[in-house]
């Protein structure tokens, strides 16, 4: 069954991207248009008209689509006048009562378009037919409102104008809208990066892990070792930091590893540094160091062992380099290079300059995780444009291990 | 003189913003347009048609104009070829070369439109007519040019093919976007405030200042002070922590004003905190303590000699409070809203919540300017669609001073 | 068995914080001491002296003591000459290398302390006995190290020279230490948590949580009300956005319950909120709502059907609020203060305001865990010189979860 | 004149660092002393006694000290009762009045050590002298305070007990101190670093910069600039993306120039980026363009007229890279190597990669200031024992306008 209704647009619509907006919320939500008149502003200072018959699978679908619309300033073509309820008690709101945009407002009152006097966000407006001066409508927060007091209710009668974006260059002043947020349910956006991790996986896609030193400093070496060794990691990009790192883990586990487990002061750890490294020079590389049984676990173990190829970019803070570290910035790039070319997603973890690198060489239609307990880091990557991006601000000590968790269970 | 050029955009090109963007762009960069043809897809599957001439001053205006519709997918209506330059050294680029975005991308060689290889943002694209298979084109890096490489020059014979913005709320993924920066150029961005609170005292508006006690930390309480006296700022709104540690400031002017100076350990300080408090209750309130001579200096004294009205709200982690200080949340909210209400320009001064409280009351309308060192504060706070703000990423020990230099040295 | 060793320090080494450190090295170690002599200068610019038989359980643990005593200046007796190997090939260190601090350093070579040049940390020290003039030692990164270079191993015959800690209140240069990483391993610590949990309530103690609304938003409600409701919560310190967004998930189950889950624009769940409070109002507050089956799920129901008190403090930028909210500052504290004192074990999770709240009212003893992603919170409430503090840079979105499943799988 | 008196301090004092906070405090405030007796408790759990003679110049130094002392748990050899005053009125406290710790505390009352309940940072102390089961002491917040409420004030007869720090290896628990705070008077701290960098000149010293590229992006390359040409930096640290953005401002000083201007979108900037690279390529590096004129402005072309040396080292996000940039990540450390080793005050401006670099082959006596608007940057950087060290959290943008401006018209 499909449920249909008209709606309008009207003035600066293309211009203040009201439009453009709209037809954005029908599609977000499942639903269709027909655009049955579209009369454009021949320039930029001529008000447009659109009128258009959106559809949906059924009533709910289509209510919440016209009020998103409505929210983005469409209106039904014949207004009726507001619905009025009284609130049942005081601070008790009447059962769907209109809650308010932060955008100028009327709402329409035997047959007139009431200005919304005091609009804010998410409150309720009251339409008081006996002012002195005639009907005022106003806003109301919930602790103000008072019994018997008429409350509007559903969208029918209330008009919103979103003001038209300010242009030209002269301005700092802009639209602002939020970057990444914290506050996004985690385990239900790891399960989604599971989802595409798989997806990827069967479509016989690649996975490129980006990943830094914190990948191993926060515990969370073992599960990226596991995901490598079950094939849901194809590539590796990392910097001479997280190999040795991980290499000193697998290589002095008990040790280094104990400091992993234990909390102890890492400190100590140092000379386990610059053993890994002489130890894997003395080897002559980590292939050589990982068939002559001195690395026995870890990413780059598993790496080698599963024919991973990886990329170890070295960089100025750097100990050692390991023999494998690619010291030539420009080298090292057109390796990222290559990688990034035969990349289908690409996990970004806890590095800003690998995941960089890595972002500065991929197409807008290459699918992206970027993962950092810094919302800056995750800002920064995400601000190119990419077409297929998750931010996650986390801790990638947690993510990584629920993310292996909910990969490997499914497989 | 006008100078004008005609461009067509097609495709899904409402679905995807594009049309959008491009009204945007051309309004931006101080162009105008009129829409010749526009053959809207009767419904969200069908693909659009979009003509129009775009006009400008001069060339160089609309070159500009051009070249940002170029990116954003609009074309010339008969593509000419590529112009194809050899460059003319290794390294070196010839004047006036194409550089990619990371969208994919064609060039038109010989009539043809060649798909552009391993695309990447910032490239050079190179097309080698005697390629084995015919000819290619592809990107090269600057450091990958060699001499008498023909290189793509001009927008002429290049189209480009942003990726439709995904939909439906299946998907976590999404066309990412940055919040705010810190990389901005700090001393222009405070003129351009200043110029903001200019225009409003200008035209008889009210500027409403939000202060968190880090403004009186960080050392910037006399500047604020001097932008109270000097009339720029007609309301305040703040906690009692920020109008105790003034009122200590301006009383025991000496001993913590040198700690200011000195950076001396403030925590000596806090008997001073509570003495501060005892004396404002013993004198009846921050007014009646001006009045005696109590208190001489600082924000509140300029706020009760030069009849600034202030909102002062109690919080749980208060130490006294002040007499002056509104305790119930309920009440100094609605003195919050009073004061938002009346507001032309807010200033956000170095705190989360108080900001948020003005915020939650303000029309999309009001102007807003956010100035916290925690990039993930002034995200927040932008992050509601307002239609006027300025977000700065800056320490308000700093920013303070530099604003009311600027607004005083003008004024 | 017991292994000992005497070792001495001398200089400035009160002053200068050695001592202590020293001392602190043993106990943290587990070692034993006995002070032997203790000459201590009798005013400020007068050396000490200080010579002590250092005990451990077995030779590997008095090593590291030795090791970390002698990283803060304390040497041998009768210090030998410095044991030198030559490197076994380039870039590849002898066992036992000395590892350089980034201190003053000397080598014994043939009874002459020699200054060790360039000082950096983390490098092998090498020893030319063939210079021209005269023995020199300086440091090598193991980059450089060349195969024979003879290499200092082992610490007897190195002296290492702390700085003495800069002094006076006139200079704001100072000994900086870090504050709160994020680069831990995080498993672990979730573990030594969930065991500070249990132990505590073992002991029949007490466990406040102090809980911000991110801790609903990213999906760590239902892991908290479980911890509530198997006893390993028994008190409750929130706001009025936290136990709203929580009724609301308990109430609205379904529909908003759906949208922590599928991850949909949280935006039009704002009506949601209105009617939560307004029913909540409706039923005279959260218990009778509890009573009459409105509220069937969360943490506020948990706390109501097991009996845990809470205390819910009102702010300036609620909606509503709840008739159960404090909306009064100062009544708030005394309520939050009330908690505090009760309180053995306090879990801040992701709330700035209400944590600092809680921790203005707590005794030095109390033990506190801070969880926040933002390192700055963190960094903010453990400022406070609590004995006993973890503080954790990670998202309460993982961390609760992981967190009860630690406590309730064991219990 | 000198004033003296004498304390004393027993228990773990060595263990728990209290003797050692002691001496601190004394010399931290200008004062002196001379020990007296000193019994060091033998093993690790005895307690040891100190009784020492503290100096100072005045009364009020002395008092100052004396309060610090007693902060920390010293306390007079023979206590007095405490004294006590009545509270003038509610909610005023009388001069004086003792403001408590957060560690657990006793006052003496007629003879006898009262525990103080419910001990709290920040509060008075009451003693109830006819509560029911003898005479009791408790804290009370300043809003508490009665009319006559008998308040302890002055240290003498008050006993304050800080705990013990935890120790052993077992404990994630431990002593939390903080960090970095952005909280810090900035204009005063500017001033400061002004003079670490002048009297390092005048010594004859050198000051190397570490600079990223959001010196330029942030507007503060002309200040930067104006340091190089007055003398005031002898060595530059940077990377190749600093260099070019600093270029391309002097190479295209209008048109980019202008966009630091005017704000705009820098975007459309980028293409200048590769023109920069690629003009410096076909002169044949920054100092053959700016001999040949190409580039007249900007820190590099000061460098280069100042003959100050600079280190540009590669990274796997350049573009280019310049000729002059060190691609080698080993080769690129030696440089920075040898310039670490010659300064004696670094700059560490906005840069986290260069920072570590040259962090890291730093020795601790060397003098670093380190900015960045980043807090977890800067406690990062400084994280390393260097004892002289300055670190703030703000922004380049407005922090080297104000350093030069200081700096220069003080020379």
């Amino acid at each position: 069954m499909t449920v249909a209704r008209t709606v309008e647009l009207e003035g600066h619509i293309i211009d203040s991207g009201l439009m453009q907006q709209c037809f954005g919320v029908v599609m977000d939500l499942g639903g269709n248009f027909d655009v049955e008149v579209f009369d454009v502003g021949e320039h930029k200072d001529a008000e447009s008209f659109c009128r258009m018959t959106v559809m949906a699978d059924d009533e709910e679908s289509l209510r919440e689509i016209l009020h998103e619309l409505h929210q983005n300033g469409a209106h039904l073509p014949d207004p009726p006048d507001a619905t009025l309820k009284p609130a049942p008690e005081d601070r008790v709101v009447p059962h769907g009562f209109y809650s308010t945009t932060n955008h100028p407002t009327h709402v329409r009152y035997e047959g007139e378009w009431l200005p919304v006097e005091n609009v804010e966000m998410d409150c309720v407006v009251v339409v008081d037919p006996d002012a002195e001066d005639g009907p005022r409508a106003y806003t109301k927060v919930l602790n103000a409102v008072e019994e018997g007091d008429l409350i509007v209710t559903d969208e029918a009668g209330v008009r919103v104008d979103p003001p038209e974006r300010p242009r030209g260059s002269g301005s700092p002043f802009g639209f602002m809208q939020g970057g990444v947020s914290a506050e996004r349910p985690s385990e239900s956006l790891i399960r989604e990066i599971a989802e595409a991790v798989e997806e990827t996986k069967a479509d016989g896609g690649s996975v490129l892990a980006v990943a830094g030193p914190a990948v191993v400093h926060s515990g969370a070496g073992d599960a990226l070792a596991r995901l490598v060794r079950e094939g849901f990691v194809d590539m590796l990009s990392a910097g001479n930091g997280f190999a040795v790192h991980d290499l000193e883990r697998g290589q002095y586990g008990t040790s280094l590893g104990m400091d992993v487990e234990t909390l102890e002061n890492p400190r100590k750890g140092h000379k386990h540094h610059i053993y890994t490294i002489s130890e894997i020079v003395r080897a002559g590389g980590i292939e050589p160091a990982v068939e002559q049984g001195i690395v026995e676990e870890g990413v780059m173990y598993e790496c080698v062992a599963n024919d991973v190829p990886y990329v170890l970019a070295g960089s100025i803070r750097d100990d050692g380099p390991l023999p494998d570290t690619i010291t030539d910035a420009v080298e090292a790039q057109s390796a990222i290079r290559e990688q990034a070319h035969e990349a289908d997603l690409v996990l970004m973890l806890a590095t800003l300059l690998h995941s960089v690198a890595v972002g500065n060489c991929l197409p807008s239609t290459t699918r992206v995780v970027c993962v950092d307990i810094n919302p800056a880091t995750v800002t920064q990557l995400l601000d190119r444009g990419s077409a297929q991006a998750i931010g996650m601000v986390t801790d990638v000590g947690t993510f990584v291990p629920a993310l292996a968790d909910r990969v490997l269970d499914e497989a």
